[in-house]
C-alpha cells in the first residue's frame, strides 16, 4: 500500500524535474541572468590570497602549534575537503544554512566541511577506531558574512587537538587546557584567560533556577552573549524574546556573574539550590578535579571557571572552555565593503581557542550508536595571523620569504656558465643558492636582490678567482669580502649560515 | 532598442524562477527524491582519509619535496581552494567537464580549482607581480573517473613549482628539470627518465609533415599516446578518425620515433624539412641551449629530448617535459568498483611529473593582454605516495607516527599526581613525553604502550624514586633501566634520543 503510494509519488516528482529541466533550458536560451557581464578578476567572496610574507608568518604559527601538539605525543590525519552532505546533516543546529554545498553534477551530494570536529567523528566511526590522540590543521569552509580586517573569512584554518578514547575523568580534559596555554603563550600574543564551564553545570543551573527543560538550548545561546552584551541586555532578551519570567532571569543572573577557580567549585557544591540538581554536582565534582590536574600543569593563573560561558554547539556534553585575549587590536581602516559585513568592528579580537567534551558524536555515525568519548580543542588560528601579521608591519625586522643562504654572483661579463657550475655544486652540497637568470647581470643588481630578500652571502666569481681556485665569499650586511679556497666554501657557508 | 529586448528578457527569466521555486517546492513537500533512505557511512567518491602511518609517510615525502623547492630559492603562496567559475573557464579545453562547481547559494558562482597553474597566474594578474619563483602545494579537485589503487583520485596534492619572469633563454627551464630529478633522486625511487620536447618542435614537425593548422591540437593529442599504445595503433587513428593521409601519418611516425640528446637537436636542425620550418629552428635552438646548461647542471643522464612527448594541455607556448618511473608496480588487489575506473590497471605508474613553459596564460587575465613568461613544474604526488607506502608495507621497519621520546610511568599504585608533576617538568623543558589518562594503570600496559608506538624511553617514578630523588629510566628496547637524578633527568633524555 505505502509502496503504491511511493511509487504514485515518484512518477509526479520526474514529472516536476521534467518540467523544471524545460524551464532552465528555456532560460539558458533566452541568455540565462547574465545581462552586461564583465569578467572581474578577483578571489571569491570571504577568501583571500596568501602572499609569500603571510606565508612566512603562517608557517612560524604553524611550527610553534605543530611542535607543541607532537610534545604531547598526538599523530596527525587528514580528511577530504568535502564530505557527503548527510554527513554533515542535524550536526550544527541553526549554523547549518552555512554549509557550502556543491552542484550536483550526478553522482553523490557533497558539502564543504564546516568544521573538523564532525570528519573526525565520521573517521572515527568509519574506521571503529575507540582510542586515538591527533591533531588536524586544514581549511574549513562557512557562508558566513565575513568581516576579513577582523581575521574573519569564508575560508579559513582550524588546528584542532582532540583526545578519543574512555579515560579517567578530566585527565585528557585538563590536557587539552594545558595546550591551549602552551601555544598562546609561546605565540607571545600577550595576556590571556581560559574560561571554563561544564554543559551540565549550565544545564543545571537552568533547571534550578526553572527554566524550562525546551528552553535550556535558547536560553543557553542568550547567555553566551554576555561577552558582547551587558547583563541588563541579556536579561531583556531572556525576558522580552524568550519569555522567561523576570524573577528566573534574575536568579540566572546572580549564577552567571560568578568567576572564580577551585574554592568557587566547592562552594557551589553547597550551594542550596545548586547542589539539589545531580547533573550540576557531577559537573561541579568534575570541575574540582580538573582544576587540581590544572595545577599540577602549572597553568591555574590564566584558567577561570565562569559560569557565564556557554558555547552554542550542541555537540558538547561535558567541561567547555574558550581562550580570549587580554589586549584589544587597533582597528585598521576597513574598506566601506567590509564595514558592511563587520559585526564587530572596533570589539576585542575575542575568543582564539575553544573546545570541549563531546561524548555522543562519534555515536551519532556508529550504526549501533557505540559511544566513544572525545574532548578536544579547535585553535583560532586566522585570528592570530591577523594579530601577527600587524605585529610584522609594526616591527623594523623585515620578514624573510626565502631561507637561500647564497647568492653565486659574477662581477664580469660571460662567466653564466661558471656561476652555474659552482651553483650546482653548491646545490648538490645540500646549500640553499640562488642565481640569477641573466647571461650578464650587473654585479649591482646582484648584491640589490640580496638586499631585498635578505640573502647574506654572495659568492662572487671572476677571471681572477678562477685562475687562483677561490671564490671571493662576500657578507651582505658587513660589505666585508674574504678569498675562500674553492674546495672550502661549502663548510664556509654552513659555518656563516647556521 | 537593445535594452528594452533585454528587460522583457529579464521578465520571462524571473517568471520562470519562479515557476521552477514553486515546482521544487511542490517536490520537496512531496518527500524529495528519497525513496528508502539509508546512510552510507564513507568519504566521497575518489576521495580518502589518510590515517596517522600515512601521514607520516606523507610529512617525510613533502619534507624532501619542500628542501629542494628551498634550496632553489622559493617562496610560497597559498589561494583559495574555489575560484570564481569563470576565472577556470576557458582553460582546460575538453577538460573543462571535470570542474567540480559549488551549488549556486545565491551570490558568486564557485568552482573548485582544477589545478595550481591557473590559480598561479590569477594570482600574478591580480597583483600585478611580473617576477617570482615560487612554490604551492595544495590539493585540487577533478571529477575524473578514480583509480584509487593506482594512486589516481578526485582529491589530490599537487607540488608546484614555477619560475615567473622575463629571463634569458632556457635557465629557468633547465633548473625546472634539475630540481625534478634531485626530488626524484632522493625520494628513492628506482630509475627514471625525464622526456622533454617543445611544443614549438611539434608544430613545427606537424606543418611540415603537411598536417593541416586546424588539426594541430588534436593530431597532439594522439601522438600523445604513444606511451600507451603501439605505432600501428596511434597511425590507425590519426587515419581512421583523425582524416589524416597514410603519407602524412608515416612522416610523423619517423619523426615520433626519434630520442636523443643534445646531438640530435642538432641533427634535426640540419634536417632538410624540419629546418624549414621558422618555429621549430627556435625550439631546436632552444634544445640545444638547455642541453648545454643541463649539463652543467649534471642531470642529462636521465633526461631525453623525445620528440613523441605532446602534453595535452593548451597553455604551453614553448619547452614540455615528463617523468616517467623505470620500475613497474606491482599491480594490488582492487575491487570491482575500483576496477571499474581502473583504465591504467596493470600498467606502470607512469608520470609522476610534467610540465612546461606556458608565456601566454598570464595575458589571459591581465585587462591589458600583458604577458609575463612562466615555466614550471608540478609533482604528481599520489603516485609517488602510492609506492612509498607499498615500499612501507613491504619494509620491516615500523613508520612512527607519533615523535614522542619518553612516556611517565609508574609501578605502584596512587602516583598519578607525581606522573603529572614530572610530565609538566618534561613539557615545560620542550620533552616530547606522554602519560597514560589512568589513575592506575599497570606497568605492563605502560610499557606495551611503548611497544606499540615506538617511544624509546620510560621514566618510571615510585615511592623508592621519589624518596631518591631520582627516576629509573628505562630503555624499551634493550630493557636496561639506570637511576637518573630527576635534575638531570631532561639533559639525560635529550642525550638519548638525538
Amino acid at each position: 500500500m505505502l509502496k503504491v503510494k511511493k511509487k504514485k509519488l515518484c512518477a509526479v516528482c520526474s514529472q516536476i524535474d521534467e518540467e523544471v529541466a524545460k524551464l532552465l533550458q528555456l532560460k539558458a536560451q533566452l541568455g540565462g541572468d547574465e545581462g552586461k557581464h564583465v569578467f572581474v578578476l578577483k578571489t571569491a567572496k570571504g577568501t583571500r590570497d596568501y602572499n609569500p610574507k603571510q606565508m612566512a608568518i603562517r608557517e612560524k604559527v604553524f611550527n610553534i602549534i605543530i611542535s607543541c601538539f607532537k610534545r604531547h605525543g598526538a599523530e596527525t590525519i587528514d580528511t577530504p575537503v568535502f564530505e557527503l552532505k548527510e554527513t554533515l546533516t542535524g550536526k550544527y543546529g541553526e549554523d547549518s544554512k552555512l554549509i557550502y554545498d556543491l552542484k550536483d553534477q550526478g553522482g553523490e551530494l557533497l558539502s564543504l566541511r564546516y568544521d573538523l570536529t564532525v570528519p573526525f567523528a565520521r573517521y572515527l566511526a568509519m574506521n571503529k577506531i575507540t582510542n586515538i590522540k591527533r591533531y588536524h590543521i586544514a581549511k574549513v569552509y562557512r557562508r558566513d558574512n565575513p568581516a576579513m580586517t577582523r581575521g574573519r573569512y569564508r575560508e579559513f584554518y582550524q588546528c584542532d587537538f582532540d583526545i578519543a578514547g574512555q579515560y579517567d575523568a578530566m585527565i585528557p580534559d585538563a590536557e587539552c587546557l594545558k595546550i591551549v596555554y602552551e601555544i598562546l603563550s609561546e605565540l607571545d600574543l600577550g595576556d590571556f584567560r581560559i574560561k571554563v564551564n561544564d554543559r551540565r553545570i549550565l544545564d543545571g543551573m537552568f533547571a534550578v533556577c526553572g527554566v524550562p527543560d525546551e528552553k535550556f538550548r535558547t536560553i543557553c545561546s542568550t547567555v553566551d552573549k554576555l561577552d558582547k552584551m551587558a547583563w541588563e541586555d541579556v536579561k531583556k532578551e531572556m525576558v522580552n524574546e524568550k519569555g522567561l519570567s523576570e524573577e528566573v532571569a534574575d536568579r540566572i543572573g546572580e549564577y552567571v556573574s560568578m568567576q572564580g577557580g577551585k574554592d568557587l567549585a566547592e562552594r557551589l557544591l553547597q550551594d542550596p539550590k545548586l547542589s539539589q540538581s545531580k547533573q550540576a554536582c557531577a559537573g561541579l565534582t568534575d570541575m574540582k578535579q580538573l582544576f587540581s590536574y590544572l595545577e599540577l600543569f602549572q597553568v591555574t593563573d590564566k584558567v577561570v571557571f565562569d559560569l557565564s560561558l556557554a558555547r552554542g554547539l550542541d555537540y558538547y556534553t561535558g567541561v567547555i572552555y574558550e581562550a580570549v585575549l587580554s589586549q584589544t587590536v587597533p582597528a585598521p581602516v576597513s574598506t566601506p565593503a567590509e564595514q558592511n559585513g563587520a559585526d564587530e568592528a572596533g570589539a576585542s579580537v575575542g575568543s582564539v581557542a575553544g573546545g570541549g567534551r563531546y561524548d555522543g558524536l562519534v555515536g551519532m555515525f556508529d550504526p549501533k550508536g557505540r559511544k566513544v568519548p572525545c574532548v578536544g580543542v579547535s585553535i583560532g588560528i586566522e585570528r592570530i595571523f591577523s594579530i601577527m601579521e600587524q605585529k610584522a608591519e609594526i616591527s623594523s625586522e623585515k620578514v624573510r620569504t626565502t631561507e637561500t643562504q647564497v647568492l653565486v654572483a659574477s662581477a664580469q661579463k660571460n662567466l653564466l656558465e661558471e656561476r652555474l657550475r659552482l651553483t650546482t655544486e653548491l646545490w648538490n652540497a645540500g646549500i640553499k643558492a640562488e642565481v640569477l637568470y641573466k647571461k650578464n647581470p650587473k654585479l649591482l643588481s646582484q648584491l640589490q636582490h640580496c638586499e631585498e630578500t635578505g640573502i647574506p652571502l654572495v659568492a662572487i666569481l671572476g677571471e681572477q678567482e678562477l685562475k687562483d681556485g677561490v671564490v671571493k665569499l662576500r657578507n651582505v650586511a658587513s660589505r666585508e669580502e674574504v678569498d675562500v679556497p674553492r674546495a672550502d666554501l661549502v663548510d664556509e657557508i654552513k659555518k656563516r649560515t647556521l
